[in-house]
This record gives C-alpha cells, structure tokens and sequence, in this order.
C-alpha cells in the first residue's frame, strides 16, 4: 500500500510500504477514506519529537472503514465506519481506569503514527480496537467526524476544562489556528463572558470571529493591552495557549487575572521561562496535557446534532494521493492560509437528512 | 514604641518609631504578645520584594490582646485575646467574596510588614479587624497559636490543598524548613500513602519525621532516583515546592507522575526554566498561591483539640526586645539549626486543662 513516510526530519514521502496486518487479538485493520494533517506533524518533521523513528508512517487521525478485527474485538465488525481515535487504549491500566486514555501505560495512548505506523495511508492497524474507534453515526460526515480524531476533544480537554472556563469568564485564546479554533468553537458551551483571540495573521482572526471570538487582536496590536483594558486592568480568567512557543506560552502568564489558569494546548520543542517572582503571590494555574479522547463520544453526539462547527475550520481538501502537496499547503500555511486540510475522495461525503436533536 | 525597621537590603534594627493609631473605623490596635518571623521576611532583607520601602515595621504573624477599636469593628473588643492572621480581608471585593482573601483588591490581602506597618513591633494597626483577627480559645496556648498566622495555612491552602493531596498518594516535599514541615503534618490529614521529604540539612530531616514523613532524603543522595525507585518509575502523585528557588522548582516538576501535580508555596525573586518539551504531554498541574486564611478557623479547631503539631516546629524563643538578636539566628538557619523562632514574655503561656475533641 502507499503511506506517508517520515525519513528524518525534512518533507515525508508518500510511497509503498507492506499492508498492516493483525498482530494482536484486540487489533483491527481499517481502511482509511478520510484522513488529515496534524500541527505535531510538522513538528514531527522539525525533530521535535524525537521519538518517532525514521521510516514510520505518520498520522493519527483518520474516518475509515474496517476490514478486518482481532479475535477479541466486540465493538465493531468489518464494514463499519469508524472515527480512529488520536488515542489508543487499552482500556485496563491504572490511567485508563481513570478515563486518563492518553496517559495509558498499557501499550496505548498517543501511538499511531509516533511509535506505531499511523493512518496516513491506505490501511491503518488500531491496536485496543474497542476503546481506540468510535463507530460513526450516519448523521456525521466522514470529513467533518476527521476533526474528531483529534482537534476538538484536544481543544475541550487540554484547553477548555483544564482551563475551567466558566460562564461570564473572559477567555484568552492564544493562536487562531485550527487547534485554537476548536478551543473557541467548544469554550463557548460554557457561555463565557467573552472569547479573545490573539494570533500573528489577520486572516485566522477572521476565521476566530467566525467560530465566535467577541474580539480579536494581532501579536503586533499588542494583545496583552486590550485584555487589560478589557478587563479593568484585571487580566482574564483564563489563558489558552494554542501555539506551542515560549513567547506565547510566557503572554499567557502575563495575561491571566490572579487566581485564573493557564491551559497549555501547544506542543513545545523548547523550554519557556516561568517568572516565579511574579507569580507565585498570583494564585496561578497551569496546566500541561495530551487529549485522552474521554470526550469524544459526548463531541460525536454535539456534532450529529449539527452544533459543532467542522466545516468551518477546513480551508483545502485533496485525494488521499496528493499527500506530499497536502502536507506542503499546510506547512505553508502562513502563505495558503491553510487551517484544516483533509483527504479522502469525495464518495466519502455523506448525504444525510438534518440531524436530530442532541440527545444524552 | 520599639518596632523592627526595615531600613533597606540588610539587618533590621529594632528602634524606636511613633505608637499606631486607629485611622479607619474597621481598625484594631493590638498589643503584641507574641510575634515570629517568617522566611518571607528574609527574602524582604535579601531585596526579593522591592514594593517593601525602608522604615517599614516589618512582621504579618503574631498573638496579641485588642487595646482599641474603631466605631465599625464587631466581632473583637479591647482585651480579647486574638491571633492576628498574615492575610487583612476587605470582605467586599470580588476576591474576598470567593475567600480569596489573599488577593483582596479593597486594600487588604499581604499588607502587615509589607503595605504597611506589621507585628514586629510592641503595638500593631490591624485593618478590617473583624475578618483579620481571630479571638483564640483558652484551650490554645499564645506560643502555638502564632503558627496559625501563616504557616500553618500557607502550607496547608497553597500546598496541600492546591496540591490535591489524597488517600495514598505519594507526596514529596522539598524543603523541610518551618513551611515544609507544616505542609508534612497537614498533608497527614488527607492520608497520603508516603512523604518523602527532601532537605540539605539533615537536621531538618529529623525533625521531618518527628512531623510524619516516611522517608527523608538528602539533596546529595539523589532525591529523584529515590521517588523513581519507591514509585516503580512513576513519579509522585504531589510535589510541594517549600524553598523557593529554581532548583528546586525544577526539580518538583521532573519528580511528579503523569497527571501529577506541583504546588509552589516558596517565595520566588528569580524565574525558573520550564521544561515544556518534556512537560507538554505529561498532564501536569502547577499551582502558584499566595494563602488566604480561610482555613484558618478550622486549623485553630484542630489545634485546639491537639491535633496539630506546634511546639516541634520551634526551636529558639526569645523576649520581644531580643528582635535583633533572633533575626540574626533565625537568619543563620543552617548554623543555628532554627526552625520558628518565636518572641514573647513567659507570660504569654497558658497553663490550660488538657484539650477537648475536635469538633465542627
């Protein structure tokens, strides 16, 4: 099959590799119809992460089809559709216990396309297939359910509740892209007081407004000034940070009130300055993290009822094929103004009757 | 009067300075009875807090008796004895209304020896008397109760309780001064599984398992290594950081576990560098605080039915005009071996029937 390569840090290949095949009785093999490109994957490709070898095959995020299950599967049979989950679990260690998927020391958590080959290719193994896949509704789009593999329950657990945005809060979100916007997407199911969004480019600020930021602010306006003017001087209740650099990672402590939080989204190469003798009078919280996916379901079933903006966060759509030129819009993404890309062809696209009403 | 002046980075002289007077109706004069001095006031000495201007009367800890009260004052009267808690609380604004008494914005939160005139001193202004005073019950001895202005809650509220101690969760702490050594007998009453803690002196160590610690360490012994080997390579559930300095800052945030959680409670003048790299997927919590105090009813309830440690946390004592000369032991701690010095007349121990049982 073909699949997206990573040789070392420097642009993947998209080329042929042996088809996956069960190698455990929880494993199942799914095709994939519909995959996207992930910002840890350009980090990936910088050297960031280092433990991700070369000759893997990257992704962790991906709608596909499954074609073959373990013998100990129960939860899904070849031929459903099924959301692969950014996280993988086992289901049966002390942190899955917990809902603590993404810490998982069973062999799971944040594998696919990191320690294990991954879903940007034909066909993907899922290890722990039962607590790793989430069969599809048919009220979901496989190209809106992609974003459900990652972004948005990222957004919502690394972001909006460990940040504890609470109504009437003013949330900050720093970096306006997709992984911000999902933030501010999902920050307002807590009905905060108003959503900032701070990032270097006008055009994602557009987008911000459109995924419902109440003000928007460029790096070079000086965004810590308008949190302080908008709040009295106070500073906001909570802080996201959706870039992954030490300078935002630092505006965030700046901005925040006493006694408010700070939720790390970013994924982060270098290490950041924490002004303590500032700080530590300032009954500040901050919060690192990796998405368990415990939101997932809850996510599926906001967006089977239409109340979560998906379509909105993806700018570029290729063919599965068209990996290399996907992976070279979204790296660009400063020049193609790229959010979300996603691949897949379009017999993909669903045609459904509106959604129901959200249900428990 | 005689007070102890901050004159500048340096010693402070005790010296003569004008009598407080009542200048608000919320305020109280307190005779002071019994007074120590914190660690804090030492970072004040080093210039780690600069908004404390030379010919402040230092001090925010001490056991008095009420001589005056302004028209607006209720829950005092000249005579009581009272504690006078570190933390003054408008009870008005936003932060106070949350028991954020700590970062009161209506004047008061840390303002004795730091905003204003403080306890080190033969007579003190307390303002917003009614929430910044605490009439004590004979069962609690002048001596020990002056535990309870700061450390006490400190440790409990910025340590124990920002760092989510539970049932056999295994805490370190780092730091077995006066702070750290509260944050051990308070952190006793979640039923941790283990403390360790972590010191240079080994003198501090001893005294670290008089108040409950499991296992003591020595910086030079390898503290990490030893939270690895009795954690199976985990980590620890909670570090509580009780120095104040980068090291060992840093070093609480590399020995907690996936999910864990750092609560600073030192005193920082210099940054820190976090190791966001490493910590961005670990799910770690770090918590900054500066105390509130609004524990401190209930930790008086424990004292006064003896469940709180007090007189192992003080080693030196002193007549109130002795100020120099307990500055200057309680400043040379890793000579002299001083834990809490405490300063006060023989008077000022009361010779109480044995305490009843704690109650709500």
């Amino acid at each position: 099959m073909k699949a997206a390569v990573f040789e070392g840090p420097g642009p993947i290949t998209w080329r042929d590799v042996p088809d996956p095949g069960i190698k455990d009785p929880g494993d199942a093999i799914v095709r994939v119809d519909v995959v996207t490109i992930c910002g840890t994957d350009l980090h990936i490709l910088k050297g960031d992460v280092p433990e991700v070898a070369p000759g893997r095959v990257l992704g962790h995020e991906a709608v596909g089809t499954v074609v073959e299950t373990g013998r100990d599967v129960r939860s899904v049979r070849p031929g459903d559709r099924v959301l692969i989950s950014c996280i993988s679990a086992c289901g049966r260690c002390r942190f899955c216990r917990e809902g603590r998927y993404g810490q998982c020391a069973g062999g799971g958590g944040w594998v696919l396309g990191h320690t294990i080959d991954g879903t940007q290719a034909e066909y993907v193994r899922v290890p722990f297939a039962d607590l790793s896949v989430h069969p599809l509704p048919n009220a979901v789009d496989s190209f809106d359910a992609v974003l459900l593999a990652d972004i948005f329950p990222t957004s919502y657990e690394v972001g909006v509740l460990n940040g504890g945005v609470r109504p009437a809060d003013t949330v900050v979100v720093v970096g306006a892209g997709p992984i911000g916007l999902a933030a501010i997407a999902t920050a307002r199911l807590y009905s905060p007081g108003r959503i900032i969004a701070v990032d270097l480019a006008e055009s994602r600020l557009a987008a911000a407004r459109t995924l419902g930021a109440d003000a928007t602010v460029t790096v070079s306006e000086g965004p810590e000034q308008l949190v302080e003017d908008l709040t009295n001087g106070l500073g906001a209740d909570v802080a996201i940070e959706a870039v992954g650099v030490p300078e935002t990672f630092e505006m965030c402590t700046r901005m925040v009130r006493p006694g408010g939080r700070v939720a790390n989204i970013g994924v982060h190469g270098k290490p950041a300055v924490l002004h303590l003798e500032d700080l530590w009078i300032r009954d500040v919280t901050i919060t690192t993290g990796l998405v368990d996916t415990s939101s997932t379901p809850m996510l599926l079933r906001m967006m089977a009822a239409g109340r979560l903006p998906a379509a909105e966060l993806v700018t570029h759509r290729f063919e599965l094929g068209q990996m290399e030129e996907a992976y070279d819009v979204f790296g660009r993404a400063a020049d193609t103004g790229a959010l979300k890309v996603t691949l897949g062809g379009p017999q993909h696209t669903a045609l459904q009757a509106p959604a129901p009403p959200v249900a428990g």
